[in-house]
């Protein structure tokens, strides 16, 4: 495909050109800048239809728009931005240098720019921060053919048009009707009598990721914004609730692998800042492995007889620790998706007890028949391994499920609580069990 | 609120109980009927308006369901029946038994069995098994009024009145056409003029996966599903699309935890479930562990020599295993984000073995620190254990991030790849460098 489109390019075939792209998503057209040579770019997006060309804008990534926007005439800027929806305009402006912010916001309405300027201020990751400010209001006296009206007057400037928001004259949010609910009523029906009364709303502060579980449980198209007079400010839409699910799930298997959320995708992180997102969890791990050496250092004399009881180490460490986030991790997305909650704590040990049971007793009978029949251990070794390896998936699990949950419980965030750590815990206490197992049986 | 439900229950204030529930989501009363004792849900349920039944119905869990079904006169059956889309009435077979599925059908009217068994027949994971049947079709030679004629006429029962669908006699999918655009076009339009002309879509087996991927990308409210004749069948919506994305993020999250997914929440799930979920890794890790164990076994002398070299074993591998799941969880995220392709393994090693260089040498120089003050060991243990810190790290990483690069490149999940099985290799690796570079150092 981008070898089609170069060959236009340096053809001039731009007719034929115009023609293949308006047949492309805007998406996937940005895609194809990714592997267009940067001299190509300005030229290309020059070709796409003025609605095109905002929609691509919005999907290249921060460098493209950056050197798209060096090259704009002041008027092709103000093109473009007039094209964009506000909530786009300002995720483009957070990824500019200050430089290119000047000149975008200059650029802009004065009534659009203090739109800008109020959801830049809204903390990173709440509703405000996402919400969008083009939405379709109506007014509770309006009959169905006003409201068809001001959509088809208004409407081809709004995100979504689809949920319609009913406000009073102090723009309090009063109810929504759909268009659905329009289509299907009559003409001459007022917007008092077939809206909604009790809508659900959230306000600019709350953590956008609860607006997305709210848009996703009540499967809505958008729910409304409002501030702390309840009146309406904003929507967010359902396609930013999907971002904010991926992310979300993205931030929480980094915790769950001990490292600090990233912002940008993988590929777009420097390795400074990979390094700055890795390293603390590992020092800290690092330094408190110390203890699992202090607990083996203690043992030194034990070890020192059985030597062959060191071998198993590794095996009884790694089983603790799987089973541990086994039940860690599964919990952690529990509390993540609300299924779970702290009042199921009870249930939760109960069945983790059993679970551990199993798991500990089946793994203790395969690894008994490996030891006597491939490892030729004694008899007691066995016994002391199998003991060990049953009491460490016991408590593996039951440290695994109950420390996400009180985590949760005393506010702190239970994916930090996850594998790493309670793998850390695991380990010193399938160590501690192991030799005092030892110990006790082969009276060392 | 349960309490106050009960209490207008018992005192049979039936009036206002209506009354307080019609100002409720229909996801919320579902949600009250898991704390009311079973005895009164029937009654709570008989309360509800018709339409809100039915989208309560689908909400509750299958337990309720089934109560509920069971109780039912086969007048009522068919009420809720014919109220429900017909993706929800599959779900809820789904999870029926026999008997239950068998009275649901003989109360389905003939058409929609047809449709039910047609849906039930498309393999678990597909885009048919998600698809809803209900969708506005247009023909291309309509105009707007017509459209909204018939919108109008048959809107009621389709999930989504927003996109709608144009095909041709043979039912083949032409174009698509959304609410926006009829509403801001003349009533006189012809549809074949302002519809979109190649519009995306996916074909019933395609993974939900991707048909999932594919909604959120395009950010479209819904996507419509064709048979290998182009026919159109059905449409996913975002919705679902959603619940699929969820799902995936669990799956993905419980694989990276050596479990097999699960299919239902993890409280709805009984513990010989969860235990056969959990089994199979563990007992496939603990058996590898066993090479940990061998090359213990095989530097039992020097490690006889030097106890002390002992007591770095869990430190070291812990560590290792630690930067080797932080470098592969990374990748499979951006693997299943699409954010990262095989094409990029030359950029990403370069990047891991860079990261991996910088955190191997600060992590070396704070355990050197440690080492020498707090533990203190002898300047050549701690230059052993520092050298083998820094090997470890950089192969873990290396490791890490390509080893799922390699699984998706021939066909496997890389979740499967990920924290626990690369581990297992990792520890491996750390003693053998450890062990080797204590051999060459330490001349034993």
């Amino acid at each position: 495909m981008i070898d089609i489109i170069i060959e236009l390019i340096t053809a001039k075939q731009y007719a034929k050109l115009k023609g293949i792209l308006s047949d492309i998503e805007p998406i996937d057209i940005a895609a194809l800048f990714d592997d267009l040579p940067k001299r190509y770019m300005p030229l290309l997006y020059r070709l796409l239809p003025k609605e095109t060309a905002a929609e691509v804008f919005v999907e290249l990534d921060a460098d493209t728009q950056e050197m798209l926007i060096t090259g704009f005439s002041d008027s092709e800027l103000k093109e473009v931005l007039d094209e964009l929806y506000l909530d786009d305009a300002v995720d483009i402006i957070e990824e500019m240098p200050a430089n290119v912010v000047k000149r975008i916001i200059r650029h802009s309405d004065p009534e659009v720019r203090h739109s800008i300027n109020e959801i830049l201020n809204y903390p990173k990751d709440s509703a405000g921060s996402i919400m969008t400010i083009e939405f379709i209001d109506l007014k509770e006296d309006m009959t169905v053919q006003d409201a068809f009206t001001k959509i088809r007057r208004t409407g081809v400037d709004k995100e979504t048009i689809y949920t319609c928001y009913v406000t009073d004259r102090n723009r309090i949010l009063k109810g929504i009707v759909s268009v659905k609910d329009l289509l299907l009523s009559a003409e001459d029906c007022v917007i008092s009598d077939i809206m909604e009364k009790n809508p659900i709303f959230v306000y600019t502060l709350d953590d956008k990721e609860d607006v997305a579980k709210a848009l996703s449980k009540y499967d809505f198209l958008a729910l409304p914004v409002v501030d702390n007079e309840k009146r309406l400010v904003g929507i967010v839409t359902v396609d930013d609730a999907i971002d904010v699910i991926q992310e979300e799930a993205t931030e929480d298997i980094e915790k769950m692998a001990a490292m600090t959320p990233s912002e940008k995708p993988y590929l777009k992180t420097g390795v400074w800042d990979t390094f700055k997102q890795r390293i603390p969890w590992l020092l800290v791990l690092m330094i408190s492995a110390t203890f699992t050496g202090k607990i083996i250092a203690h043992f030194e004399d034990a070890l020192g007889k059985f030597v062959v009881l060191t071998t198993f180490i590794p095996m009884l460490m790694d089983t603790g620790g799987n089973s541990g986030s086994q039940a860690s991790v599964t919990i952690i997305r529990g509390l993540s998706l609300e299924e779970i909650h702290f009042r199921d704590i009870l249930r939760i040990l109960w069945k983790e007890a059993r679970v551990a049971l199993i798991c500990g007793v089946v793994l203790a009978c395969a690894n008994f028949v490996k030891l006597m029949i491939i490892d030729r251990v004694t008899l007691t070794i066995a016994l002391v391994v199998c003991t060990t390896l049953v009491g460490t998936v016991f408590f593996a699990k039951i440290v695994g499920s109950s420390l996400p949950l009180f985590a949760k419980k005393i506010g702190f965030d239970p994916a930090v609580m996850a594998s790493p750590l309670i793998t850390t815990i695991v380990d010193a206490m399938s160590l501690m069990i192991y030799f005092n197992i030892a110990s006790a049986v082969l009276h060392i």
